[in-house]
């Protein structure tokens, strides 16, 4: 999508610097940084300390990394060594390791000296693929975007609800939440967008930076604010992404997304989930129980990063000094809560017959 | 309660200056200062600006305003004028009311030259019955963190969340949703307060300072945390405070609580609300539809307030710059979801019936 009228993907390949090049959005929204990612450790680091964050963003960064460890060295020995390296960098999304297992198996069966350029044509397929997924995820959700208009007062807008960040910056383009959002701005649908905060990390300022970018209007809330805005009518559909999701249908997303789906029921307010279908764990029956939530450093809950008076970019305190916090970072919204799946195929109901019949390949393997 | 060792209300006369004190919250819980207030927009400003705040410290700040009032001009046009101008300062808190009302009408019959004197009793009066008020209702709550405790294997600590301050800083002392937390502490039963955050303004901070000045165990999590917390069984119980109670049960509290309240019934935790009596308004029967929720200043939301790096106190702005932003200060929680009401009489469903048998005499009224 567009930056100061400039199109970007959220990560490019430098052909004329043979490098991957990202947007460290550590410094979003206040400042847009790129950055060259060069060693497999700066891979690593890019991931773990968020310089790239988001299922899909995640995956397609984590397959160029393995396409540098090839150039790097092209042995079986390291191949499953930096399998393992980039899959220890994060524990929730499962677009890493469905990236990483795509790369291996496919490389595995070549020769070594194949497979340096094997390994950046696959990153190229899997980032190109996420960008035409997420536009596909778009035009679906655009038709549930529409039907909400239909019934609404000419002109009055369809307000969405939104949770962290599954926007464009969050995959290689489009994102998957904000992609009906996009599109059904670009089509000229009247829409206002409630982008929530998203603490600690805030990302709903990425958001919120996105959609300005964009023009489309929105406010940012406190994520308490939601179950109040659906209370009194002024939300008309919850659309989030997800890190991963179960063959039955349950949600594991950025921490206090289930409260928005628990108030969307409680109001009668339709809350779909955006997913790519490289999100979906086939493996998984029951998300509370079985997907393991990364516990982050207590720093990004007590502090706090932001613009300073003077144009910097500084952090604040806000607990008494030594507070202990906990940071659970996702949080799993079981498939009852959930109104619809936004996939790349279509919508279906958060629940195993639903996924089967949209992916009848997977749901049968 | 103790702040360094030393006891303190949140608001006293001092007798050797006659001038109100208070504690200016506004620097909690990084910087510690006291302020007199001295004339009747000092009143006004520290309400609105927040140096005082918590519907039972509102309401005693405010009798202490009509006091100031009385000693300037003890006429009934400026007692009429002191009630609109301290009325006027914040709409949800229902206290504010409830003490203005009572001086005022406890005043109106006297001769003007006895005004002052009785206004200052009066407001010393209002101090003193809530500090009782909320020492009963934390004997009421302990009992049932008593019976909780009972369930739990022998040393487990029973494990609460509270949202917001509704600690002694907010009330004259003791707080109301605290004081069954001090008392418990105090007689030995082991607890583990899970302390939300609350945004906008992040009063958890004062929460997580206050139960850090008097030893209890703590942990500071994101308002987005607590139902991930309870769908894995580490909430024991809720317990939040008020700035309003409808006579049908309803609670209008700070903004997010009907969240952890959905979150609460969904995983079969109790959910349990601390009022004083002054809290209940007797004239409001659907709390969502009826009560006025304060919508206060965008800069709330996009910008946070904490300690610097260098000792300082300063604010970084989160959001891109320009970018807008709603803030609804407060949130009803539906009758149906609260497990009981803990008042100084004792505890009763959330009811127009619970509360009719407490209160026979302002339910008839």
């Amino acid at each position: 999508m567009k930056v100061n009228g400039t199109h970007y993907r959220s990560l490019w390949w430098d052909r004329g610097e043979q490098v991957l090049k990202i947007i460290d959005q550590r410094w979003l929204p206040h400042d847009f940084r790129v950055q060259p990612v060069a060693t497999l450790q700066d891979f690593c680091d890019a991931i773990t300390q968020m310089r790239v964050r988001g299922a899909p963003l995640i995956g397609a960064t984590a397959a160029y990394g393995m396409a540098l460890a090839m150039r790097l060295d092209p042995s079986d020995a390291h191949l499953d060594a930096a399998w393992e390296q980039l899959n220890a960098t994060r524990p929730t999304a499962i677009n890493l390791r469905w990236a990483l297992d795509r790369c291996r198996n496919a490389l595995r069966p070549l020769a070594s000296r194949d497979r340096a350029a094997a390994a950046l044509e696959l990153a190229h397929a899997i980032a190109d693929e996420d960008v035409e997924i997420n536009r596909r995820i778009g035009e679906h959700g655009l038709e549930i975007i529409r039907e909400i208009a239909a019934r609404k007062p000419t002109g009055e807008p369809v307000r969405l609800l939104t949770h962290c960040n599954a926007g464009w910056i969050a995959t290689v383009d489009w994102g998957t939440a904000t992609s009906p959002i996009y599109q059904a701005h670009d089509a000229g649908l009247p829409i206002h967008v409630w982008v929530d905060e998203t603490r600690p990390r805030n990302q709903g300022a990425l958001t919120a930076w996105e959609l300005g970018s964009h023009g489309i209007p929105h406010a940012y809330v406190t994520d308490n604010a939601g179950g109040h805005l659906m209370q009194h009518g002024l939300v008309d559909m919850v659309i989030v992404g997800t890190d991963r999701t179960t063959r039955t249908g349950d949600v594991c997303n950025k921490i206090g997304t289930y409260l928005k789906a628990l108030a969307a029921r409680d109001n009668g307010v339709p809350f779909y989930v955006a997913l790519p279908s490289p999100t979906i764990d086939w493996t998984v029956s029951d998300g509370v129980a079985e997907i393991p939530i990364e516990e982050r450093d207590a720093g990004e809950v007590t502090h706090v990063q932001g613009a300073l008076g003077d144009g910097g970019i500084g952090a604040v305190r806000v607990t008494p000094d030594g507070t202990g916090a906990a940071n659970p970072a996702f949080d799993v919204t079981p498939g009852r809560l959930v109104t619809g799946l936004i996939t790349e195929r279509g919508v279906c109901a958060a629940s195993a017959e639903g996924l089967a019949a949209l992916f009848p390949e997977r749901a049968a393997a």
